[in-house]
């Protein structure tokens, strides 16, 4: 299931990058599993990770790598997260770096390596090495399609975005994700890699994509499990020579942000069984952290969200949600409870003005707003979500079998 | 589903306390929805409530009479939670209060309402007082087997536990309890109500609930759900004459404890679309608070929930739930999982003396025991949990149509 139509846009390619698709056999065999992307000399990189503390083997390599020298090569494989490989784990990780970075003739720190797929088991390194060739072989600025279909693991559709701004002097960002189940903020088992041939330097792309991912991918959740691997890299080529200062930075960080929202939005979704959309916006909080984690509270719920899964305006589940979110000296008289703009309980209780029938024609639709206004200050959040089905705990439980 | 056989105890009956049990029609016609539990005069009674900040109107009034009078009788409703109902749920509760001490000849702040079932339509009081008057007929000691029965909602079997201790002075303790889902610590969509004819005072009975709740309903989550309307009430009437000092107190403790943890982990055999009963054992954390949240962390994660229910040894996902627990500083070298006392995790991987079928094996039992060695301190917490099911999902999502 997944909600909404998975069309993928045009993508525009952008300069300075190039992306390889190979079928090395480490998912089904003759699916796509192996993608490189090169980057042109002088790209930067910026990139942020999980925070799980069981990171993935990819992880640590990639950030060790990341600070050492420039990145030329991302090596991506889905099918085998390598996490929870311990040394065998690490010295995999390096050893395809090693691969690659001899027949590009590049150092092995220019290369980044990223995993996704199953936790616990050794990456089959003669499948991934025998697959290599094949997907250097087709490097092209096209390949963007080809390279969001082949790093998708439990995914049912591929994800991308692509915008072009600017009049004569014009910045494409172009962007490929992927992420399904395993999904909760501070990133999730999820990747995505976005590049753009903006000129920019270091200190203002790590910026750029420190407050882009904090809209989009730090505001999603499936099922609130935080994955091992999450990896969200932002390239910049510069093939476009348009400089981005701190005059012109503001319109970039919007336009990225719009990407990233895309992108993470598609996370959700194609989120594992999913079959609605879910915005949770807590409004008139005292401070950001209340309205983020009232919001998480809701999102998180099984209950509210196997109600939605049912079309069920069951509010009393988003009330008892928002009652243990721990918000200190609640005056619950002053939370109001919209469902797409429908005020469905007030002063504790169901609203005079609300019916049943308004309730079950607001759950009806794919895109749902759950909309909680606390009255107690100034701070607004909003969270991404899908719902809890049958579905997704099938999907779950026959992961491995 | 549920796990294990469901079998209630012999109830040895309290001196000083009679149950009377009717079917006022507020669940499905003819099953039994009513319970009034009878305490003779001079009985001490102590509670422990939600901590959800939308508590139901019967919690609230229950606190309030508490704090006023000695309690004389508990009125216990299913199929109607009276919770999400405002001022409307307040004057309600207080009415069934009232009621209920007319026919009986006593104080209105003799009777403590408790109310569990659907959250957010009002009580049908026309029913509730019709009913009451048969409830009131039938009071017996004999009682305790039925008003299990008429205290559950989305419970598949009555849960009760019931013992004795002293030679020639003997204490009784017996309880019953309910609940199924919207279970998480900090008690739940949980009510339990356990009495004993030893002679305590009130302090000492507070402080013994207290000690039972934390060690029982405090360390048990089906879903994460707080409800509105979590209710645990001891009750001492005194008539054994055996008196609980601070000499017997902790043998008191010792046997309360029992009776509370067969009642809490009954609630998590019959949680909703249970098909495993799973202990979740932190060992060696630096202090409580870190071993709760690792435990609970991996208690709630829907993924290892959902391995669970297909007997699935998936350890990565049980690893992962521990590397985002938030434990400062964790070594994850030092970090062993173990399954049923197999060791299947070490050293960030899969340990070398551990094969799959062992790990098939550990997980076909119905009752499973997750540890985790954290290695680092003294402070060991376990919790009780069930697994995700897709019968989950089909209860909770079909619970109002």
């Amino acid at each position: 299931m997944a909600v909404g139509p998975g069309t993928l846009p045009t993508f525009f390619p952008v300069a300075g990058v190039r992306l390889g698709i190979g079928s090395a056999g480490i998912k089904k065999p003759g699916k796509k599993d192996l993608v490189v992307i090169e980057l042109a000399p002088g790209s930067r990189v910026a990139g942020i990770f999980t925070r799980n503390q069981f990171c993935a083997a990819p992880v640590h390599v990639t950030r060790s790598h990341l600070a050492s020298d420039a990145p030329r090569y991302l090596l991506i494989n889905t099918g085998n997260a390598n996490a929870g490989t311990g040394e065998q784990g690490l010295l995999d990780a390096t050893h395809s770096c090693s691969a690659l970075a001899t027949s590009r003739g590049v150092d092995i720190n220019a290369i980044l390596p990223f995993s996704t797929g199953v936790i616990g088991e050794f990456m089959p390194m003669d499948k991934l090495m025998a697959g290599l060739p094949k997907a250097v072989g087709n490097l092209s600025e096209q390949g963007w399609e080809e390279a969001a279909q082949g790093i998708l693991t439990t995914d049912t559709r591929p994800k991308g975005n692509s915008r072009q701004y600017g009049d004569d002097h014009q910045v494409t960002i172009t962007g490929i994700s992927k992420g399904s189940g395993m999904i909760k903020p501070n990133m999730a088992t999820m990747l995505a890699f976005v590049a753009t041939d903006a000129l920019i330097d270091n200190e203002l792309l790590h910026r750029a994509l420190t407050i882009a991912t904090e809209v989009s991918f730090n505001r999603i959740t499936v099922d609130s499990d935080t994955s091992t691997n999450d990896s969200v890299v932002l390239v910049a080529t510069g093939a476009s020579n348009v400089v981005i200062d701190e005059v012109s930075f503001d319109t970039f960080v919007d336009q990225l942000s719009q990407v990233f929202t895309d992108l993470a939005q598609a996370i959700i979704r194609d989120g594992e069984g999913a079959s609605k959309f879910v915005s949770v916006v807590v409004e008139g909080a005292l401070n950001k952290a209340e309205a983020l984690n009232t919001a998480y509270t809701i999102a998180e719920s099984p209950l509210v969200k196997t109600a939605l899964s049912a079309s069920d305006p069951n509010w009393g589940r988003i009330l008892a949600a928002v009652g243990r979110s721990n918000i200190v000296d609640l005056d619950v008289n002053l939370v109001q409870i919209f469902l797409n703009n429908v005020l469905i309980a007030e002063y504790g209780s169901r609203a005079d003005t609300y019916s049943e029938e308004a309730g079950q024609e607001a759950m009806q639709s794919e895109d749902i707003e759950i909309r909680v206004s606390l009255s107690r200050g100034d701070y607004n959040e909003t969270v991404w979500t899908s719902d809890l089905t049958q579905e997704y705990v099938r999907i779950n439980a026959e992961y491995r079998t």
